[in-house]
């Protein structure tokens, strides 16, 4: 088996997922490594944080630089020289995000313009296969046709039938060894569509699976409705992954309503923009109020910027643009959640994740409040 | 005393400068932490490279983000992490390079606008000494007067002679507790100008000796024969600074002639624009000669960089535009440097340094004739 659980609290789980290249204690956020690097994160730095699995982008590594050289290096980990798990997603959601770049969706894949350089490509269940059997990732993904927010319900059921189809269709497919391989669930809102979905994929017998098309743009509260009745759908003995939400708030939520595992771009992406994630509430770090603020990013963070760095100093940098600003904040931002997370499991092995999250987002809360930023609820 | 002689090799020196941050061991390469940080260098990062001694720019300080909040929040060390020494230059050299800038030059200082807003701001000796004091660097410059290259003799005699009088005044300024203060003797290559110069700063009892004004543009040979007739000139039981050379084979020239220590932007700005220094010569990443080359930067080099990736994953990372490459890079060409000095300073105590300096130079020059491009001497 890929999943033991250890401990659970109502729907919360703590567990540990086995991979081919080591254990992952779940609940697990999964910091974004898009082109095969976590940006600006040197892996070593990452490991020091307290990493445990990383996620690679398949559309992007099948362009740049493509999964035959990654293959002829060696495999993704060792291109990258990080020795920990890997999950791959499918490409799915990239290409369906991409809604212009389609140029055609039949049975057997979709065709689209790649970004890179608007040369036609196509994407089927067994090419997304074949892509990271190749790079050798620890967890493969599902190719799944993931649609907006906006969609008909026509067009969603098309979706979600569609999904399963290509599901059954990828499970047949060769494999990297050791690697796993995950589901998707589609279905977007719809009670009846994300059921059929997500009862159909939980059938064809995959080492885990995933919720696909939420978080996309839809209606919070509905999704997290949705994602506390549909997550108990799926096997108690396999591993439950959310696909894209890294807000603090939002990590507990899903957490709380029985998922394992999470990814984000969030962190990263806020500390490239100067923006750090703290229990004060998100920080711009090019606000003047940090001008001669010698508190670190965050009082109770131990990450080697907070140990070392005043707000001060951060703002500088940010300032003059100087790249070591970027990869100071991008390290505290994916530290904050990987804390936060772990909390959430020890929270979970001691029976007390409720008073966990409910402390846990009234610091939040109402450093948001005080930011007048919306609360994160 | 704040300099030991451990050895020579015809005028090239082994030795130790003393501050109140540590000792240094030298010939030493300083990287350059322009405005508080080296471009992409985590200070952790920058020690673990052998780092023992860093350059800041008090220009870019003094207007980003100003002595004063360096000084408040505990000065330069504290406020960039860095607990080793510091030596800060004066200004000089930023203010004169940036001609069209300069509004005024008299015998009290020089006027000029700020790169950063355009605002009028003005260098004095006792400006330049009061900014390195709160800025607290354990080696403060004085201010010179750095013409170009191309200047009429007279306008170098009357340079010249204001680095002088200028450098009087400033030993009289106050300094940051244990700070040195070093002199900085102009003249170009003018004979009669340099030696007087020279023998002008050398008599008024500087902890250390810079040579200014060379390698800014003029002939290399001419440089060169100026470093070894002047450098000798400097008092032997004081350090010598050579400003702004880090080209392997110029190191290695000017260490020749008796230089102990020296700057330069090259290895960051060079890892910046995706190029490595190594034995094999320049290597630009983006050549595609390198999209499937499994080998380290540089065979011979231990650094992180070189122990974990390939060329091809760097190449990626370069192409991508991906911070992680610049900043491996970075860390790699500073290394590389560091490297190539310790190992200049090791053969000067085993009285070898001409062999080590011959057989590095043949390296470079064949690496440099094999890439097509100009040889090093």
């Amino acid at each position: 088996m890929s999943f033991d659980l250890v401990a659970t609290g109502g729907e919360a789980r703590a567990g540990v997922l086995h991979t081919a290249h080591g254990d992952v204690p779940t609940p697990a956020f999964m910091p974004v490594g898009t082109k095969g690097t976590v940006k600006g994160l040197d892996p070593e730095r990452l490991r020091e944080l307290g990493t445990t699995i990383l996620l690679g982008n398949t559309y992007h590594l099948h362009f740049r630089p493509g999964e035959e050289l990654v293959e002829a290096m060696g495999g993704l980990h060792r291109f990258m020289a990080w020795d920990g798990p890997i999950l791959t997603d499918s490409g799915g959601f990239q290409v369906f995000s991409l809604r212009d770049t389609i140029t055609g969706v039949d049975e057997d894949g979709v065709t689209f313009r790649s970004v890179y350089d608007g040369k036609e490509a196509r994407f089927t269940p067994e090419l997304a296969a074949g892509i990271q059997r190749r790079l050798g990732s620890d967890i493969a993904m599902c190719l799944d046709v993931c649609p907006p927010p906006d969609v008909t319900r026509q067009e969603l059921e098309a979706a979600t039938a569609a999904t399963t189809r290509w599901a059954t269709r990828q499970l047949e497919a060769p494999r990297a060894p050791g690697q796993l391989v995950f589901g998707i669930s589609q279905g977007g809102t719809d009670p009846e569509l994300r059921r059929r979905s997500t009862e159909e994929i939980a059938a064809l017998g995959f080492d885990g699976h995933a919720l696909g098309g939420l978080s996309v743009g839809e209606d919070r509260e509905a999704m997290l409705e949705t994602v506390g009745w549909a997550a108990p759908l799926l096997p108690v003995e396999r591993p439950r992954y959310f696909m894209g939400i890294g807000d603090p708030a939002g990590i507990l939520e899903v957490v709380e309503r029985g998922i394992d595992m999470f990814d984000c771009v969030l962190p990263t992406r806020l500390g490239r923009t100067g923006s750090a994630l703290t229990w004060e509430g998100r920080l711009n770090l090019k606000n003047a109020r940090f001008a001669r603020d010698e508190r670190p990013l965050d009082e109770s963070c131990s990450c080697s910027a907070c140990r070392r760095f005043t707000r001060a100093y951060l703002r500088h940098l940010i300032n003059q643009q100087e790249l070591l600003g970027l990869i100071l904040l991008s390290e505290h931002n994916v530290r904050f959640l990987l804390d936060l997370t772990a909390g959430a499991r020890a929270s979970i092995e001691r029976g007390e994740f409720g008073s966990y999250k409910t402390a846990a987002l009234e610091r939040l809360d109402s450093a948001a409040f005080a930011a007048g930023e919306e609360v994160s609820r």
